[in-house]
């Protein structure tokens, strides 16, 4: 893998770069659809390739457990598997883990859990979390973490983070040989020492990339914000900076602002089939039963399949009927508008004019429907 | 509409033609896939045109409920509210009505039923139910007629055809104005003199179309087929033969010989969606733990996108692990089978070679995977 800094905006952190992996070409910043069991929920590889997404998360504990690594490999790994011939990246699914609470007990060899579907019981080791992304064979991969919970006394996420950064050596040292690229997760909770103690010992260990953990977990904005501020200030400015499970459509613009480039998260396709749709002038739940003579398109500025064949009326009618169309052409629409505005923000770094189209598009998006 | 006869096999009753409607072409035999609600469940109007569909079909009973016909009628009609613009064809929704048991009461005037999803007090007359169709604008529209159970007493049979017969009157009679095409239903359980009395009412009213009704409701196939020959024997060669709610590929083949144009049936599509395929070799139930690791195609002769892009481990995947996606790729791939079946159908049939496609088709189709 290999990353360029094509252009760093002059106001603001903003930057626009490009990654290039075996699999091809991801321009950055990026939005990057969650495939959290191989398949990215209700869409197929086609219709994500034809809307421009360029990467696909899945996750490792997941696909570790159902279908198994060794399925996944006997498949030739995870990009003949589900499909998709483009950039894939695997989350070690560390997340998830720890989200099992009493299912889970964290040692420093690595953790102990029991699987959220039929309880049978596991190990994950940082150097077993590498082997099974070995198998799945993405081109960028994330090493066992311990993200903190919100709030977190110091002390425990100081102890978590050195455990995280240990963590970090061991996964790079098992790693030595594959093509595949490994990053870096920072962790430290909303103290900037911790954050700056881990991002040193990381950049010591040089990853290919640096991710940003323990983030948009409960904490207000601005925490949020003064902590990407704080991080990228000190994050190698020629590597990749991946901010994980973030975010809404603001979250994004205002992260690509603090210096970030990728960004994975389960809101455009959750809400997608919930009913909820991301347009230019702000959120429109679509189930309502005042859109159900509205013969106009979700958004009538986008140019998704959804919006120029459907109206909302008929996308309001398929969530009323219960018709799993009515998830695809929602989910379809928000991972567009995602996709559509990660390139706009990214023409907008390349002319330089990233603060006037923050401007534009934080009035237009929050002037509502 | 019009309908033109193209061939005539000559050693079954097999026939190929072409049905011009305002917004296409269908060229008969033809599998009408299942759109009840204005929707093919997990499909969408471009991928069913991509693989070769034709014809969709919807409900007149479930659209007038949800979302009303006058929103249907609102947004242009069916065409533009569903984003499909090829032929169209609405069944009135009697059989759905008759299927709600204690819910509804049948009188001569028409049907009192309550709605299977609110419990609200509807009335449908036959001209109510044109009225509706108007609305929605099918290009080939179907009457409200009385489907009788199986078995059901030669007393009871004899009654409930009349009265189809007297509403096919009405129903003629209330859509005289309009371009699209009515159909007439024929029904008489399965008594030679009824079926036959039937039809011959009904030809006297001159309708574009003949289907027929009240088969393939639980009776021994050998029966069905007794009653497709005695009808078809009937029915005016120079229009087309509807066989409604018909059925296995093999029961297509079989209907199809016995001078059957176009069927309508959910089995791809529910079975798409409860894990069965169809293929060249029979059915694949696709969540049997046998399928974890074979790296094959569901079929490996089809060229649908789910077959030239999946393997079955992938399938099985999707549905061990609850993802949408293998609904529609199952979904896809069995209502692809069935359009290209019936193309093969129709291919054989203008090359005279009807009857030895059908033997290979059946051997094959029998000897399983």
């Amino acid at each position: 893998m290999n990353f360029e800094l094509i252009h760093q905006d002059k106001e603001t952190g903003a930057r626009a770069g490009r990654i290039t992996t075996a699999h091809g070409v991801v321009e950055t910043p990026t939005f990057i659809p969650v495939g959290t069991q191989a398949a990215v929920k209700t869409m197929s590889p086609e219709e994500l390739k034809k809307m421009g997404v360029e990467i696909l998360l899945a996750n490792a504990y997941h696909l570790a457990l159902r279908p198994g690594a060794e399925t996944v490999k006997g498949a030739g790994g995870l990009h003949p598997f589900m499909g998709w011939d483009g950039p894939l990246l695997t989350d070690s699914g560390g997340y998830q883990i720890f989200s099992l609470a009493e299912l889970r007990k964290i040692t420093e060899e690595g953790i102990h859990f029991q699987s959220h579907f039929d309880g049978s019981h596991h190990f994950f080791s940082p150097e077993e979390v590498i082997r099974i992304e070995e198998d799945l064979g993405a081109d960028i991969i994330m090493p066992l973490d311990e993200c903190t919970p919100y709030p977190c006394q110091h002390d425990y996420a100081k102890t978590s983070m050195e455990m995280t950064c240990r963590w970090a050596r061991r996964s790079k040292k098992a790693h030595n040989q594959s093509p595949q690229a490994l990053f870096g997760i920072v962790q430290g909770s909303f103290y900037p020492d911790l954050r700056k103690a881990c991002i040193e010992t990381l950049i010591d260990l040089d990853f290919s990339g640096y991710a940003l953990g323990g983030l948009s977990v409960g904490e207000a904005r601005i925490l949020t914000y003064q902590t990407l501020e704080f991080c990228a200030g000190l994050l190698p400015k020629d590597k990749p900076r991946y901010l994980m499970g973030v975010g809404s459509p603001v979250d994004l613009v205002e992260s690509v602002k603090r210096g970030m480039d990728m960004f994975d998260c389960a809101l455009p396709t959750r809400c997608g089939r919930n009913g909820t749709a991301f347009t230019s002038k702000g959120k429109v739940v679509i189930k309502n039963a005042g859109y159900r003579e509205e013969f106009i398109p979700l958004d009538e500025e986008c140019q998704c399949y959804t919006c120029r064949n459907f109206t909302r009326a008929y996308l309001r009618h398929l969530f009323a009927t219960d018709e799993i169309l009515g998830l695809r052409l929602n989910t379809l629409h928000n991972l567009f508008f995602y996709t559509r505005l990660m390139k706009r923000v990214r023409e907008a770094i390349l002319e330089d004019r990233f603060t006037l189209f923050e401007r534009e598009f934080l009035t237009r998006y929050r002037g509502g429907s």
